[in-house]
C-alpha cells in the first residue's frame, strides 16, 4: 500500500465522547475526550461531536485533508440503516437525531454510523482479541451488557439494528426471572451486569445466615457499593462474595452457550470493567461453557478477555469508516431523501 | 439470462433420501425418493446417493450434460468446510464420510455440501416463506428441532458447522430443565420437539387430577402416540391437551426471542409436521413473542409457517449448488489434498 490512510473514530457515550485518528493498520493516535452532556440537547451534542473530531485530528497533528472517512458510534436505540439515533435512555432527551448526515455535511467526508457495542466488537475483531479469527462475539460488561457479532469482516447489525443485543438473551424464566432494565425478566443483563451483580449481592446477603463481609460493605457503602467491591471481597475468600462471582460466571456462560448454538463463532470475548477480576473469573466462565454448551463447538470456541479497553469503540468506529470506503457491500449510511 | 441452468438437489435423511432437478428460478422437477438404509454402510449409502441423483435427472427428462452443479444436504454432525459427515446419530454407522468429494468424482460437477436444516432454511429463503426478505431464520419441528439462519443470501454455517443449531438454544435451567437428546438439559428441543411434546404430555397426564382425553390416548396408543394426537385432542377442546399445545407455542417463542436478540432477522419461520396445527398455533407463538421479545424487533419481525414442506431440503441444496457456481464468496467444498 503506497500511502497510509487515516480515519477518525468517535465513540459517543452517555457521559463522555472519545475520538482519535486511527490509521489503516488500526493504530490509534492520542485520543481526546469531551463531556457528552446530552441534557443540553441534540444540536449541542452534534456540534460537540464535530469539536471532538477536529480535536482528534489536531491531536494527531494532521489536517482534515488527510482524513479519508469518519466513523461514529452511539448507544442504542438507533436505526443504523437510516442513520438515526432513536431514543437511547442514556442520551436523553435526544430523539430521532440524524447523526451521520450532520457530520458528513460538516466535514464533507464519508461517515460510517454504528451501535457502540457493535463498534467495540469490530475494534476488537480488527486489531484486538479477535484479530486472528474470522468470526467473533464480544460481550461488554458494564452497568448493562452490550454485545456485538462480527462474521467475516461484517457486523451482524440485524434487520432492525438489534443484532447482537446479547444483554437481552434470556437465561432465566421470562415470568419469574430477575427484572431487566428493558422491562422484561430473565435477561442476561439482569443477572451478570454490574447492576445485576449488586442486586443479587443485596438479596443474597439479606437471605444469608452466615457471616459475610458483603453485609458490612453494604452497610458502609450504601448506594456507593460497586460490583468491584463484591469481586474484591470474593478475592479475599468471603464465601458469599465468591458465590456471587461464581454465579456471575455461570450466567455469562449461559449467554455464551446460546450464542454458540446460534452463531457458533470462533471466539467469544468479554470486555468492560468486570474483566479486572482477572484470569480465574475467565477460567470459571470457560469451565461452565465446557459443561453446558453443545459439545463440539463448546470445546473448540476460544474464550478470551478483550484487549483494547475503552479504546475499542473509537477504533472500531474508525474501522467501520475504513470498511465503508473499502467497499463494504452494504453501505452503512444512506443519503437522506430530503425531497420527500 | 439466455439459458436456464439446472441443478440437482439431494436431501439425505435417516430414513429416506429425496432428490430433484431444480432450475435457476427455484422451480423443482418431479422428485425421486429412495430408502437411505444407513445400516448398509457408508459406501452403499454414497452409491445410493448417486442413483438418486441419476434418477432425478431422468425424472426431469434431462441428461447429466444439462446439469450445472449438484447440492447435497445431510444431517449433522458434519464438518461443512471439510465436506465430511462426522458421526450423525441418524446415519449410524457412518463416520467421517467424505460425501461431496465422492459425488464430485462420480459426476465431475461442482458439488455443494450443507447441513440439512441449513439447506431447508436456504430453500425457504430462496423460493419459500422467506423469498421476499434478506434475513431469515427457520426452525424445523420434527422428532428433534433443527434450525437454519440465512443472512444476505449466505447461510450462517458457524465456525464449527454448528451455526443455527436452534434446537439447542437453552430455554430452561441447564441443571433442572428437561433432558435433551444431546445429553444436556433445558434445550428448546427437549420441550418443543415432537419428542418433547410427548414427554410433557405423559408427565402432565400422570400429574393431572382432572378428566382428560390424553389419559385415554396414552392408554390406547402406548408407544404409538404422536404429537399430532395431542394437537388433535387440543383442537377438540381438551383442557390438558390445550395446555400442552399452548406451552409448546410458549417454548418456541422463547427460542425465537433468543434468536431475535442475537440475529434480529426480518422473518422467523416454522417448518415440519407440527405446523399442521394451523393458524391458531402460529398466532399463539406470535403473541408470546410480542410479550417476551425485545420490544422493537419483536414487534417488527415477521413470523410465518414454512411453505415448501419436505421439498425445502432438496430445493435448498440445489440453491447452495447454484450459489457455489455463482461465486459464493466462501467455497463450500474444498478439494481434499490426498497428497498429504
Amino acid at each position: 500500500m503506497a500511502d497510509t490512510r487515516y480515519f477518525v473514530g468517535l465513540d459517543v457515550g452517555g457521559t463522555t465522547m472519545k475520538a482519535a485518528v486511527v490509521d489503516d493498520s488500526g493504530t490509534a493516535f492520542p485520543a481526546v475526550s469531551l463531556p457528552t452532556e446530552p441534557e443540553r440537547g441534540a444540536e449541542a451534542g452534534l456540534e460537540r461531536m464535530c469539536v471532538a473530531i477536529r480535536q482528534a485530528i489536531e491531536a494527531a497533528e494532521l489536517s482534515l485533508d488527510d482524513i479519508t472517512a469518519i466513523g461514529v458510534a452511539t448507544p442504542g436505540l438507533m436505526d443504523i440503516k437510516l442513520g438515526l439515533i432513536l431514543d437511547p435512555p442514556n442520551l436523553k432527551p435526544w430523539r430521532n437525531v440524524a447523526v451521520p448526515q450532520y457530520i458528513r455535511a460538516k466535514f464533507n467526508k464519508p461517515v460510517a454510523f454504528q451501535n457502540d457495542a457493535n463498534a467495540a466488537a469490530f475494534g476488537e475483531f480488527w486489531v484486538g482479541a479477535g484479530k486472528d479469527v474470522d468470526s467473533f462475539v464480544l460481550f461488554t460488561l458494564g452497568t448493562g451488557i452490550g454485545g456485538g457479532i462480527v462474521i467475516g469482516n461484517k457486523i451482524l447489525e440485524g434487520e432492525h439494528s438489534h443484532g447482537g443485543e446479547l444483554g437481552h438473551v434470556r437465561i432465566a424464566s421470562p415470568t419469574e426471572g430477575r427484572l431487566c432494565g428493558c422491562g422484561r425478566r430473565g435477561c442476561l443483563e439482569a443477572y451478570a451486569s454490574a447492576t445485576g451483580v449488586l442486586g443479587r449481592a443485596r438479596e443474597e446477603t439479606a437471605a444469608c445466615r452466615e457471616p459475610t463481609v458483603v453485609r458490612q460493605l453494604i452497610r458502609d457503602k450504601g448506594e456507593e457499593l460497586t460490583a468491584k467491591d463484591i469481586f474484591d471481597a470474593a478475592a479475599t475468600g468471603d464465601p458469599l462474595a465468591r458465590k456471587i462471582v461464581d454465579d456471575t460466571a455461570y450466567y455469562l456462560a449461559l449467554g455464551a452457550c446460546n450464542v454458540i448454538a446460534t452463531v457458533d463463532p470462533k471466539m467469544i470475548a468479554y470486555g468492560g470493567g468486570m474483566i479486572a477480576a482477572g484470569p480465574s473469573f475467565l477460567q470459571t466462565i470457560i469451565e461452565y461453557v465446557h459443561r453446558f454448551a453443545l459439545d463440539y463447538p463448546g470445546s473448540q470456541v476460544q474464550i478470551r478477555y478483550a484487549q483494547l479497553g475503552s479504546n475499542a469503540g473509537f477504533i472500531g468506529a474508525a474501522g467501520c469508516a475504513r470498511n465503508l470506503v473499502l467497499g463494504n457491500p452494504e453501505p452503512t449510511v444512506p443519503v437522506l431523501d430530503h425531497g420527500r
